[in-house]
């Protein structure tokens, strides 16, 4: 018996061990699996990875006789220590800046008004329909939180049928929103849960969205200064001088040094670590040798690509953990009542801020260009998109509903399976569809778009005149007139331009990062 | 609040959040001032990392007034389940497999042979000499136990120093040596601590002589198996084809997945990595994609890079946990007689196998060349470089001293606080004295020593015959002659080049790897 078995001895068996053995060698099988059902029209890694996950708890309960609940239990800890903070990095770590940046305001638009009123529609529908199941037993604050779990999607699914390049803002729409929606979702859940329960008015909710305003503000800050920090100390001592893991070594640590402290300080860890995710990208990434920019850009990919497809078959395995469904007294009948409430109050929640705000956002965009708008296509597709739910929901159900992943109350017992159950559904029936769903909704447009979005936007006439000084008078004085219409119109872009000048001027030369040609701005 | 704030208020408060931060932080500034003394002639790495632990212990034992003992204790399953699995597979990846496997024989004598003679003197001496300064307490099982813990050792500080290039025989010994000391002397702790305490003769000599074998060769296995496996996945599917992340997660997990299998079958796990990390870097490295082969090489560098700066840290920081010192109750010259006594003990123990054993390894070696024999300068190195004390010895100390971390006998805290003072001294006096002795006593040899191992090894001349056709009847003649009394004098090399044909013919087309020019051979 070898040195690990007997740390396990201490605690009296090889329960660790075989856990760890289990997972690992699941997840390779889901990776190979994954890997043959690349071009497969139906099924994607997140759908494959849950039916692994219920097929292994499956194996479990009857190998263990029904005892193994203990094991399959959701273990919110191990999610939002380890595994959320590499997917949220990469998230921030792989997006492409300059898109994300100019569709801002929509993606906050979408990620965090719409949490909002998505939230409150659940909280108010499930408080108007559960008790004509009747299903009674929750306090005002857990239909509250009821509003924010079921807020927060789960857009991997649908990222993996879009494609960056053919539809640039689709695909930017899409992500951006993903990230800023679970951000948001987790900062509201908490909110809610500090809420004073016997005071539920008009203060206490100012009180909640002042409070999400603050937690917002810092945590960037703090991101942001741990990007910067890091981008310094690379390019200052140019580590990889003496040693190329050491630079590699540094990023992954600071990447998570950011999230801990902002646990840490109560700020909200995801915002921190997507946002230095972005910054490290931007600038540090660029202080270090050619092979740690390799090197990372794939640490990072992969370490959320497993975090990824463990917690889609931890949901997966965690469905049989057969102590919660014995809890809960339902009869059937009220039990699909329950699931199907929970998935209508959600498209509808859903419907209701993507379709308004996207006429929004058109309108505020309208006199620059039409191209650039959203189309009805696609506000279906986006509309969809955040339909799934995910570990984000499952983590938070958790949190709310037990005490270290027990219950005793039966309505709570039910609200975790009712989560868990819509997770199942929406990730499974929907994630079936988004493939199918989409090729019906852009049949041949694969190339059209990407020739709406990039030579269009207007970046180049605006930056022009204010760098390139030997172009002639005249064409300089025509560029300058486009850009003051430009400037009036679109003021988006015309910070990020200045943003852009910014950063050549003060920001790269400090922090690191190509200085940009005049003519590739 | 944030989310994984909440998930500490289940454990009651923040601890483990500020403890990670801590380490985090900490780790990141060993990297930054590991890096600033690069080049510095008396402080290396190790001995940085376990002063700066001490410092960081001593701060947190001050800001908690000294309640914080529980934070500090060493924690043999994070070591063995958590950090030492990817040292050792860097180890067996990253290892010059031709070096290797010439030095074969030689390594084995001093990894395998040379622990069993080291810990056979220590138990002795132990035995003989501890009684003498009034320590008592310890049964006959706790004298083996102490005999293999302070046989493995911590050729890390050495390494450090010396250049794979420069010379390569000498690092190849000592590398190797280092590997496989941990594997042994691991493995014979285990068959101690299988020991039946009645019944301590011949035959449990023998049963652990078997034990050990049998270990060997089906943990060997093991690793073998699955580092073929990987390599024969990866190049059917070819699962870069779609995405390098896949490929990268997968030899990823698959190393991870062969320790916690051999865990999990009572085999050595160390040695299964370790196979495995040889067998994927020979084969299932070829496999993979160019950018998927610079990021797993620098994955694994840098994964066993932090492990280990993290192990020091941890070792430094747990010398500061007060309760064992509190319940040792020896008088200060009796602490420090067992302390020298303990020094005293290894430098004899490996004394003792260094000098014969390299002597033998000369005589079996001497008809060859002169040159590849090991000098008494470098016999001194090698000597030197395994005097060092590591975490794998603080690890099997708490291990047979304590129960998940506790004690409450006085002879067993003794041990527990001894063998910290002696990791401790033995990292930092050693450690600062290892350059300035390597420096002493290879003062100018830097480059002789490449134009001794390399273009003298036969390989070439054995090769040709067998595998040049186009060659000249008369010169395939003389060659042949060459190798056929290379045949009778090195049978090493010998099984060397047999080993290339056989990998060339039927290993690399199936399990892959780039196909040998001729000419390279």
């Amino acid at each position: 018996m070898s040195a690990s078995g007997f740390a396990m001895n201490i605690a009296g068996d090889h329960a660790q061990v075989v856990l760890i053995s289990v997972f690992v060698a699941v997840l390779c099988l889901c990776l190979v699996i994954g890997h043959l059902l690349e071009e497969n029209r139906w099924l994607n890694e997140s759908t494959t990875a849950i039916i692994i996950g219920c097929i292994t708890g499956t194996i479990i309960l009857l190998l263990s006789k029904g005892k193994s609940s203990h094991i399959l239990r959701f273990n919110e800890e191990l999610f939002f220590i380890y595994l959320l903070p590499p997917i949220i990095f990469n998230a921030g770590f792989q997006v492409k800046k300059k898109q994300f940046f100019q569709n801002f305001i929509t993606i906050m638009l979408f990620g965090v008004i719409g949490v909002f009123i998505s939230s409150s529609i659940i909280t108010a529908g499930a408080w108007w329909l559960f008790p004509r199941f009747g299903f009674t037993g929750l306090s005002a604050q857990d239909y509250l939180a009821i509003g924010t779990i079921f807020s927060s999607t789960d857009t991997v699914c649908t990222l993996q049928v879009l494609h960056q390049d053919e539809t640039p803002l689709l695909y930017s729409l899409v992500f951006g929103e993903g990230v800023v929606n679970d951000a948001t979702s987790v900062v509201l859940f908490n909110a809610v849960q500090k809420l004073d329960k016997s005071k539920l008015n008009g203060w206490a909710a100012l009180r909640v969205l002042l409070d999400s305003l603050y937690l917002f503000s810092t945590s960037t800050a703090l991101g942001v200064v741990a990007g910067l920090l890091t981008a310094y100390t690379l390019k200052t001592l140019y580590i990889g001088r003496h040693s190329t893991v050491r630079e590699i070594a540094l990023m992954v640590l600071m990447a998570y040094l950011s999230y801990t402290l902002a646990e840490l300080f109560h700020l909200s860890g995801i915002l921190t670590v997507f946002f230095c995710g972005i910054l490290m990208s931007h600038y540090a990434s660029h202080n270090v040798t050619q092979s740690s920019r390799i090197t990372t850009r794939h640490i990072f990919a992969t370490m959320s690509f497993i975090a990824e497809t463990f917690i889609f078959l931890y949901v997966g395995i965690d469905a049989l953990d057969i102590e919660k469904w014995k809890l809960s007294k339902l009869s059937f009948r009220t039990s699909v009542g329950i699931y199907s409430t929970v998935v209508l109050l959600i498209s509808l929640g859903r419907a209701a801020f993507v379709f308004p705000l996207s006429t929004f956002s058109n309108y505020v965009h309208r006199r620059a260009d039409r191209l650039s708008s959203i189309s009805f296509k696609h506000q279906v597709i986006i509309w969809w998109a955040g339909l799934m739910r995910g570990a984000v929901s499952i983590a938070l159900a958790f949190k709310q509903f037990t005490y270290s992943g027990v219950t005793l109350d039966p309505a709570n017992a039910t609200m975790v399976t009712t989560t868990i159950i819509v997770v199942l559904f929406t990730t499974l029936v929907f994630g079936f569809l988004t493939k199918p769903l989409i090729s019906f909704l852009q049949p041949h447009h694969t190339n059209n778009n990407t020739s709406h979005g990039e030579p269009r936007s207007p970046k180049e006439d605006l930056s022009l005149p204010l760098l390139s000084l030997e172009e002639s008078a005249e064409t300089n004085i025509l560029r300058a007139k486009e850009s003051l219409s430009m400037l009036i119109e679109r003021p988006v872009y015309t910070i990020h331009n200045y943003w852009r000048k910014f950063d050549d001027t003060y920001m790269r030369p400090v922090f690191g990062g190509p200085c940009r040609d005049q003519s590739a701005c």
